[in-house]
Order: structure tokens, then sequence, then C-alpha cells
């Protein structure tokens, strides 16, 4: 058997190949990619369960499309692998040597098989829209196929999509992979509407698809090969918006990933490895000081409701607490504009939510944090979570919540530096009712130590935390540290820095930079983002006409992609020593 | 019959007097309203047929439910002047003195019957789900009713919306308001569905509200007010979600505003009264020179697309311009971020998508325009249009584009200051294959009347229009004419100040700063826009290690709400007379 299956992915280079087998053979295949798969994302860790559910998908995709002539849009594209092996890339799946040759999602400069760098949700029925239009304009013939997962289909963008598609009037295939799981449990009507499609076998009274215009297609095993070629092979070269409905298992050919969907979705390496060892005792972190402030909260009685889109895992919101906050709990499914609308009204009608954000999502809800919220003054608590420099994917960044907050009118941003001002800021937050406030929630846990009994209603008052002279160093929330450091080391060379921790991210701290004129001659700023709109700035204004010098330390405006940290904090001089460095040529 | 009529409204001074109305007396009262919108909105401008629309569903629904126990969130809210009239606020429109004591929108500092301040679309939803869940927590027992557009369902957040709220639990009552018509004609398949919904009397093979979850309701007359008081009596303290379709007419009881919707959409002082004059021939402008630049284009044979998001007549694409474009014009409705999908897409199958966006509602891409777009150079150009101070509502402020558009890596966002420059770029942007490129069209013309050939695609060169020294004058976009009035101010005082159009927003020409360096002591910016995290901050920055003295001009990052021009410009130093003053401190 081991042969056998060896024998068929060894003659697979391209999607050409993958014509030339049996049907037998397809199902080789995809138990070898399967293998592989586990193999590789155990090792390196990565997406799980959409790439096991997707193979015989992608399988029967390949098998009936002719990429890169038709072309594939994969949503979010972190169910890519399964793709990736058959279009070329298979020596970063097989050979341990190259596992990090490749990106987790679907990356142009790789192949091209890809269209579109994609790592947010929602996208692609808009950019499979856009390919057929521009085919369409052009005088093209190719199939165009967008493949979404039913989480991803309550996105705005999604159902901005699906509306638009259903009227394009020329070929479009929308795949909905519906494997019943968003990232977490799946939300809201859509997802009770697919349970019915699937209930029903495709068949049902009112029909979401077909209502928007869609001619639709259900399949009740999408991993079942020869239906999903039967019924491929009957859209194709379609003159009108069809989409299919695939009935997939995510986590497919293991078993604990199919049984516990969430934990499976994405694994840290050697997840696999250690199923049966008890979960180590977790320590005190941000996220379970923020879990046990709202169950207390809760507890007491109050209307405070923990909110998020989809995301619970990013704050470690597990379905044990889940469970406990009952309905102090939501999860909006991926619909980030609604769920920061859906704090206002809340907040509005007296109740307190906590809403939950990944740093790199945020960017999801502009319209929402300017419009819903801030205009209105809306007294929610958003926690921005991961905000700083990285070595995530391009696709993921999380360098420009500074920029794309603070200049925002009316929310309060604050950054605390340890978990002293965290828990006050949180507390404060919550109990106020005059603003809209967001809190970057530092990632590593600190403490100072001290209790902290701040009133953050006094808005935008800096705390001088070491008065020195010559140079003011103005370090920000997770960079605080950084500060502290720097300070320690400028001693050396004699130079006893003022050491200012400004929490507030929004406004600056006008008498105390005034102040520092008498005996500075430098400020230097460090925030953890993109300097470019951020925080610094607002400090280089403030002193454009005087003598002060002036120096912003953070990354610069640009998308890396998995760069080592330690390569961008050299390229952005944020290493201590070149901080050190970069100030002693001024003084 | 006037007397009847005049003495119906003489008695509603809150909601609870229409509730002691017969039903005939209802009626009168439409009709008065009717009247009085009519003439205050052809006196001030403001939106027409929106209004005229819902006068009959907006008594009924006053009628019925229990304002501001109850509580209406009206999406957009340009369609909330009846229930102004009704909430005790009817002096606005029947005094002319008191005309512009109201804003247009909701506007909770006006009347506890108001929930929110409101201007862009699809938001509805959302916030009534919020204050329903608020409701739920701190066990309120009131109605919450969202009343929302036909063209407001196509948007993002209120798709959103729509799939959490019908798995609410617990009551919430949407109003679909469906007068078949966007601000321009309605898009896609809800649009469709809504027809079918429309000719079907409400019953259809496949209900989209009742494959999301919704108990439906439709109502064919949505100007009969017993029809709308029973079904409005039926669902009101409903325990679950409800949506209740009417059927109305934009525009009623205006014909010509029935025969032509789109410009009576919102109309201008006097419109009613010119009617039948000829329109005056239009003069040039950056609408007029974009239109022709796209018509030769497409006559041509290049594959250049026109794209926008319902707001045609922002750019005055007018219904001759669009049939002319033929398949080559996309309105994709409210819907704003798969506008920006689908340009990235067309732009990577080889099309040449131009996609206008007024600044106000840029915001609603941010992710897109990240995601999309920038992160994978997609070539689409974006025009945004009236960026810019103004006296608007705090709703549709222009204001925020640059911060928001020029931190995002990779997009180039340019700013010409005359017709010559504009199309250069415009013709640039549209034949290069390399980067996305967005313009901020100034809204008055100007011509420099020498042609530009500057080749774009050198990015961040800024332009030295005149060398002087110690001054140098950055006046950017659409201030470039203030910074040359500027110049000539200080020659008066013996200044001989450098001019600099800087042409690019998204970069900095390090090389043309650095050299002056050499004979300048202050530079100053000028943009046309908020300051934080805008253009301006980065040359700042620029010279924070410098001995030269930088100040930024341009608007506090504050949401100002119809406040006049004149005071904006007074309060943020940006008259030439205050920026004068302000340099002379500093020189």
């Amino acid at each position: 058997m081991t042969e056998t299956i060896t024998r068929v992915i060894d003659r697979i280079n391209s999607p050409e190949d993958l014509k030339k087998l049996e049907i037998k053979e397809l199902y080789y295949l995809s138990d070898e990619m399967r293998k592989l798969i586990i193999k590789k994302v155990n090792t390196t860790g990565g997406h799980f369960g959409p790439n096991l559910g997707i193979i015989e998908a992608t399988v029967a995709m390949h098998y009936v499309f002719n990429s890169p002539v038709d072309k594939f849009v994969f949503d979010v594209s972190h169910q890519c692998y399964p793709h990736k092996i058959i279009t070329g890339r298979k020596e970063g799946f097989m050979n341990p040597d190259y596992y990090s040759k490749y990106t987790g999602y679907t990356a142009p400069e790789e192949t091209e098989h890809d269209m579109f760098k994609v790592g947010h949700t929602s996208t692609s029925i808009s950019l499979a829209t856009g390919l057929a239009k521009g085919r369409d304009l052009v005088g093209g013939k190719e199939n165009i196929i967008a493949i979404i997962g039913d989480g991803s289909l309550t996105g705005g963008e999604a159902l901005e999509g699906l509306n638009n598609a259903a009227t394009l009037g020329s070929n479009i295939i929308i795949i909905v992979n519906d494997n019943d799981m968003s990232i977490a449990e799946n939300q809201g009507g859509i997802c009770n509407l697919l349970t019915e499609l699937r209930e029903n076998n495709g068949d049902v009274e009112n029909n979401f698809f077909k209502a928007l215009g869609f001619e639709y297609y259900y399949v009740a095993d999408g991993h079942n090969i020869e239906d999903m070629i039967e019924v491929f092979s009957k859209v194709k070269d379609t003159d009108h918006p069809v989409l299919v409905h695939l009935h997939t298992i995510k986590g497919k050919g293991f078993e604990p990933a199919v049984l516990n969907k969430e934990p499976f979705h994405w694994i840290l390496p050697n997840t696999l490895d250690k199923l049966n060892q008890p979960a180590s005792p977790q320590e005190e972190s941000y996220e379970s000081i923020t879990k046990d402030y709202i169950l207390e909260k809760v507890n007491a009685g109050e209307p405070v409701v923990a909110m998020n889109a989809a995301t619970p895992g990013v704050f470690a919101w597990n379905k044990e607490f889940r469970d406990k906050l009952g309905s102090h709990y939501v999860d909006v499914g991926i619909a980030e504009q609604h769920a920061v609308g859906m704090a206002s009204g809340i907040a509005k009608r007296g109740g307190k939510p906590i809403l939950g954000l990944m740093s790199s999502f945020v960017q999801r809800t502009y319209d929402q944090l300017s419009q819903d919220l801030a205009l209105n003054n809306s007294p929610a608590t958003l926690l921005i979570f991961w905000g700083g420099i990285s070595n995530a994917d391009a696709t993921h960044l999380c360098t420009f919540d500074i920029p794309l907050i603070s200049n925002i009118p009316n929310i309060i941003y604050l950054a605390p530096t340890c978990k002293e001002e965290y828990v006050r800021m949180l507390d404060w937050s919550v109990n106020q009712k005059e603003h809209s406030v967001a809190i970057r929630v530092p990632f590593e846990i600190s403490y100072s130590g001290e209790e902290d009994n701040t009133d953050y209603s006094i808005l935008n008052k800096f705390k001088l935390v070491e008065q020195g002279e010559k140079v003011a160093i103005i370090a920000l929330g997770s960079f605080f540290n950084k500060g502290k450091e720097v300070k320690e080391m400028l001693k050396e060379s004699g130079i006893n820095a003022t050491l200012i921790n400004p929490r507030f991210i929004t406004g600056i701290d006008k008498d105390m930079l005034e102040k520092l004129k008498t005996n500075h001659s430098l400020v230097i700023t460090l925030e953890d983002g993109e300097i470019n709109g951020g925080f610094g700035e607002k400090i280089t204004r403030f002193y454009g006409d005087s003598e002060m010098k002036v120096l912003n330390f953070g990354s610069k405006k640009e998308f890396t992609d998995r760069t080592p940290i330690e390569e961008l904090y050299k390229r952005y001089h944020l290493t201590n020593e070149l901080i050190v460095e970069d100030i002693k040529k001024l003084i």
C-alpha cells in the first residue's frame, strides 16, 4: 500500500499530471497528501483541520479545471496546502529541508497557479468577481472559481461579493466548502441555513443562494471525488453564476481533529505528539487576567459581555470560559464590522461590552470604529491583542493598529506596560460612560510591583517614571521595558536619561513635553509598530517649532513576510545597541 | 382642507399625541408633513425622495410603538425627517427661521428619540442588535426596531448584521423600506430577490430572509397606514427576530421625484423652482475631465472600467455617461469593500479599473485597500473625491483619507494641484502595471498653464516650483494655491520663500528636503485634511534630528458638525494671515 501511495505523488509535478490518473489513484494521491500534511504541519505548526478537510475537493477541482488558465481563488487561503502540493510545490511538504520554503497562504511569487496573496477572510468572491470582469473586458474564456469556507461566508465583503457575483451575467463558480465550522463554532443565520441545506440534501423551501440568483448544486459528500468531478464537470464553462455547496469534514482523516475541531484548526509544532499529555498548568498572562476579570464582573451580576469575531482562541477564551459566561458571551462569527456596531449598541443600552480583536483584524472595522463607535462616544471597551512587530506572514502583520486607531477622533487608545496598569485601565474603561476605549494588550506579561491608582479619566497624562536630563525616552506600551534597558545602557555613557511611560497613545501630555525643554536636548520615542502616522510623530510635531531634537523608533511602512524579528529590529534600528548609537550621534 | 391639515400637525408635539388620532387624521398628518418637507428641503437642500417615501411608514411606526422606550434606529438616517417632525422637532420644518436648527440625520443631542448619530449606510442592524443585546443583559422589555432601505442592505455590515440578528433569540424588528432604489439604481442579487418578493406579494419559492431565520411579513403598500398598523401591531413585543418588508415609493407625492428618482434623492436649494429651466452648460471640472478621459479610453478599445459603489452622482457620472460606457461601467451598489476587492481582481486580469470613491466612504475599505489591493500591488486606480476640510455633517467629513490611505504600505497616493497634473497622473496610473494608485481629486479646478511631462513612476519626487530661502512652503494638492498665496504675502515682509509642490502624499523627497537645510531655517507643510498621521508629520520626522524648524498646518483630529469653513480655518490657523503670523513668530 505505502509503495502504491508513494508512486502516485511521485508522478505529480503539475495539475496536468493529475488529469492522467484513474479515479482510484486520485484517492491514493489524497491519502498520500493527507499523510504528508499531517507530518509537515505537526513539525512546523500551521493550519491543520482546514487542509485535511479539503484534500479530495482540491483533487477534484484540479482534475476538472485547467489551472493556471482557469483560476482558483482560495478564501483566506489557509486551506491551500493540497493545492500547493499539486501545483509544483510538493517538496515543501515532502522534504523537511524545504518545510519553510513556501508560505502557508497562496502566494503569486511562488507560482502562476496563485493569483493573490491572501490571508484575511471573506475576500475571495470579490477578487474572483474582479477576475471574471477582467476576463470579460479583455475577451478571455476561462473559468473563475472562488473557494470559500462556510465560516468566511459571514464576513461583509463575502456577502457583498455574493450579492454582486450573482448578477455578473457570465462565468463565475463559487465553491462553498461547508464544514459546519468557523474557526470556533459557526454563528448566525447563514450557519443555520447551511445546516438545513445539509439536512435536506440541498433541497429546502427557502434556498438563500437561489434567492440571490445562483444556480445551486449540492454535494453531500465532499470527500467523494467522483461526485465532485461530476458536478464540477457539469458547471465547467458555465455562462452564468453558479454556486456549488460541498459538505466536507474539517480534520478529515485524523480522528482527534474531527472530534474536536476548534483546537485543531491551527496547531503548534509537535501538537500531535503530545495529545495524551495533560495540559501544562496555565501561567498568568494578559489572557488569563482578562478572563478572570470578566468572570468576576459577570458573577457579580454586571452586564459585562465578552465579545469577539470568530477568534476566541486568540484570547484563550476556551470552551470552559465561554460556557461559564453563558449569555454574557457573544461570538458574532467572522463579522468584525458587525461586532463593533453591536458593541456600540450594547454600550448605549447600558451593557458593558468588552470586544477582543487581533491587531491585524482591527483594520476590517475602520468605518465602524469611526461612525458606529467614536462618533457616538459609545463606552465600549476594545482589547487589541498581538499588536507589535513580529515575524508574521505579510497577511497577518500587527504593526498598523496604532496609525489606524489613533488618528480617529474620540477613541481613547491606551498602552499598559504591566499587569497593574492593564487591570486598572480595563476596570476604568468598563465602568466609565464617556468614552470609546481601546487597550493595546501586550503580548508578554510584565509587573511593575506597585499598585496603579491612576485616574484614567484625566486624559493624556504621561507618567514620569524617572527624571533625568539631556535625553528623554518616551517608551510606549510593550516597548516600555526596552526604554528601561536603553536608559540603563546610557548610564554607561554617563547619560542619566529621563524615562516616561506615556500610557495614552491617542494624545500627548503637552505640559510634560514642555517641561522637558528646560534640561533636555533630545527626546526619543519607542513604539512597537509602524512609525508612519503613529504615536511618535505627534511628539515630533509638538517639538517642531523648538530646539528639541526628536528621534522616532518603530517599524517602517512595509509589508514584511515571515521576516525574522531580529532582522526587523536591525533594519528598524530597534536593538538597544542601535538605539543607543543613534542617541549618541545627537548629543 | 388646508385648515384641517394645519390643525392636525398643530396638535403633534410628541409621538404620544399621534396615538390619539383617528386613522384619517393620520393621513392628513402625512399630507401635511409631505408639504412641509417639500417646502423645507427645496429651501435648504437635503434628502428629498427618501423622506417623501417613508412618511406614512413613520406615522404607522410611531402609532404602534412607544418611542423613546421602544427604540428606532434609522439606517443612514437621511430618511428621518418625518421622525424628527413627530418627535418634537417640527419647528425645524415649519418655521424657516429654524430650518438649520436640526441636522439632516438622527442626533442624540437633539432628543432622546434618537439613539445614534448616523450618516454612513448599512449600520442600523448591527446597532439595533447591540441595543437588543444590551436590553437583554440589563433586563429591559422594549421593542428594538431597525429601519433600513433596500439600497443599504447590500453593505457588508448590514449583511453581517442580518446574519447575526437572525439568531439573536429575542425581540428585534427589522423594517426593510424597499423602494427599488439605491442612491442610483439598486444592484445585485438582493435587488432581484426583493423584486421577486414584490412581484409575488411576498410569497416566493426561495425567501432570502426566511432562509436566514427571520419571521417575514410583506406589506405591499407602504403608504397604506392601516396595513402597516396591522402588521406592526402583530409583531410588536415579538420574542424573536422579525423582518417586515415594506414596498414604498421613493419621492411619493411629488411626481417628478417619483418618475426620476436618482436626481431627487438629494437636491440643492431651489431645485424645484427650476424644474423646467434648461440645464446650464457644464463648465470644465475634474469630474468632466475624468469622464472625457474614460470615454476616450473606452472608445479606443481599452479595457478601462469605471467603477463606483452607489454614488455615481458624486463624480457626475450621469445616466448618459453610464449608457455610453455599457459593460465598461460597474456600480456594485453600496458595497465599498467589494468594489475594492473587485477592482483588484480586474486589474490582475488585465483590466484597467478606475474606482471613484468619496473621501468619507474610503474608510469603509481599509482592510481591502491593504489586503486585496496594496499587498498584491494590483494596478487599480482609485479616485478620491471631495477630500478636504468642509462644513459637512459630522458623519460625512472628508478630512481623514490622508492618514487612512497614506500609512498603508505600497499604495501610491497622489495629490494633483491642477488639471495638467491630474490628467498626467491619471494616464500614468491607468497605463502602469506596478502599483496600486489613489489620486486625491481636488474639488475646484485649477490650471498651471504648462504641460506636465513628469514620469510618476519615479516615486516621491517633489516639484520645486520656486527656489527661495529661509522659509520653505510644502503645499499639498488642493492647498497648493494657498501655499502660493502665503508665499506672496511673505514677500511683503521681505521673505522670499521657497515653494514646493510635493505631488506624492505617500512618500517624501529626502534629497530635496536635505538640500533645504542649506539655506532654510523653517519648513511649513499645508494639507487639506487631518494633520494627525497625515502628510506633514512625515516631513517633521525627517527633520527631527536637525536644526530645521517645522510647522504642520491642517485640520485637528475632531468630528466637526456643520461648522462653517471660515470658523474651521481660524481654529486650525489655516487662513493665509494666521499662517503668515505663525511663520513670522519663528523667523
